[in-house]
């Protein structure tokens, strides 16, 4: 079995108003040195498998169709064997 | 300055729906091994100082306040040196 863990981040080119509203947050609340505001996704799972290679094929191809946008966003992924 | 990167995540004996539509969703491609989903929250942001101490007070500071509901999640804090 292999844990994956994926960080799903929008393209540093595509606005993020989720971010943004944060860090309009931040200045309501008095923190005005915080900026550069991000809000990412990270996801964690298990693959029910043995080999490295299959998992992280499934890995790949499950964030492609499902977690991430690849026009907006890009996704990196991390193995670790249980 | 600070790069900060926070890790939001549900704790683990609260269920996390999202999670669960996810594990779903692979079920329904034909993801059969993929289980155990977690979908958790990344924030990145910079924080205007120089003092390590303070960066990393006024980002838990802000993530209790604002980005985590410490009732339901939990956070980690890394910082960086820009």
């Amino acid at each position: 079995m292999y844990s994956v863990q994926v960080f799903v981040k929008r393209r540093k080119s595509i606005l993020d108003p989720q971010g943004k509203a944060v860090e309009q947050g931040a200045r309501l609340l008095g923190y005005s040195g915080i900026t550069d505001v991000r809000v990412n996704k990270q996801i964690d799972f298990t693959v029910n498998t043995e080999d490295e290679q299959e998992a992280r094929s499934v890995a790949n191809d499950f964030c492609s169709k499902l977690l991430a946008n690849p026009v907006m966003e890009e996704f990196q992924i991390h193995l670790q064997k249980l």
